[in-house]
């Protein structure tokens, strides 16, 4: 009905909390969302592949677009670094499409300061315990790890105060469906369409 | 999941623009909100039912209702006086159950001061010339009184600034999933939660 530009969404949480599943079935049944790819330097994990899952680089290379600025944000987590290339969300977002991104805490704080308009889910779980038995049945970490990503995991949920929105993580479906309802909401937010509405209807 | 106290959600807008039929369009599918019926001194319309639609009043009932505070917003419109009985709303929304209001927008603005945390929805027209389509469509106004709702719906409009989201009147069925989609993801809003999940996931 009027001309709007697209919404950044910042989809993050604690590690462990089940993000990548989350997305991976949003992107499954949603078409009106863009999936910004993140770059990396971590090593593919069975089945993903460059590209699609990851732009998977190496450190040399991450940190060439680093200097170049060429990275909307960027965290090192566990030894590597992960990014997001910035041309793509600015392009999409001025086409007046939505974009995604699934990314770490550290990172959703640096979209916070450069894109301030972004919409911010932090995604927690149903309860500790449950993190906890999460970050275990993945199956590819050792047990001092599993430690040190439940410490991590902590720290992480106090910085939930910095989002808009906090969903739970008690089934993957759910949390689309609570997610998506934000989706359309936010774009009936009044500060998004009043100046294009009230043109609209010659009020202005 | 975590205890939670409901939500006042008002819907208001432009004389005409159809604020009834949506609000009784989604009370029809939706049951976890709870209408608060109005109280006014207009003449029930065919159809309309006391303490269904409206509690009828007198306007010596209706000034003794704003002498002892009974009300959370009322106004006079079109020589009649619209207002909104104060108990139930405070009782509901601390049950934990959401409150939703369709009222005229002078009412809106005397909501949006007594509760602040109220979210207010403004419903508007596709366009102005489908808005008086639909002042002259309902058949019980004369040209002049048609008119003046046109002017008064202007003047509305532009009141617009005052409300968190907007939603488009066009169809009646899209108007409320709109609604709806904006009643899940307010539930969500960090501010509402924050506390209680922090608790929750032992971090405070």
């Amino acid at each position: 009905m009027i001309e709007e530009k697209g919404i950044l969404f910042v989809l993050s949480g604690p590690s462990g909390v089940g993000k990548g599943t989350v997305r991976k079935a949003l992107f499954e049944k949603n078409i009106n969302l863009k999936y910004s790819i993140s770059a990396t330097t971590r090593k593919p994990r069975a089945g993903e592949i460059d590209g699609v899952d990851y732009f998977f680089k190496t450190r040399e290379e991450f940190e060439q677009m680093i200097k170049e600025n060429k990275l909307l944000e960027w965290a090192e987590f566990v030894g590597n670094y992960y990014g997001t290339p910035i041309d793509y969300v600015k392009n999409t977002i001025n086409a007046g499409q939505d974009v995604f991104l699934e990314i770490e805490v550290q990172g959703a704080m640096q979209v916070r300061k450069a894109f301030p308009e972004a919409v911010l889910i932090f995604l927690i779980p149903p309860s500790l315990e449950e993190l906890k038995n999460r970050i275990i049945g993945r199956g590819t970490e050792t047990e001092d790890i599993v430690k040190d990503r439940l410490e991590t995991a902590k720290v992480e949920i106090e910085m939930m105060s910095a989002y808009d929105y906090v969903v739970v993580n008690d089934e993957v479906e759910k949390a689309c469906k609570r997610i998506e309802a934000i989706v359309e909401a936010e774009h009936y937010r009044r500060d998004r369409v009043e100046v294009s509405y009230k043109k609209l209807l010659e009020v202005e």
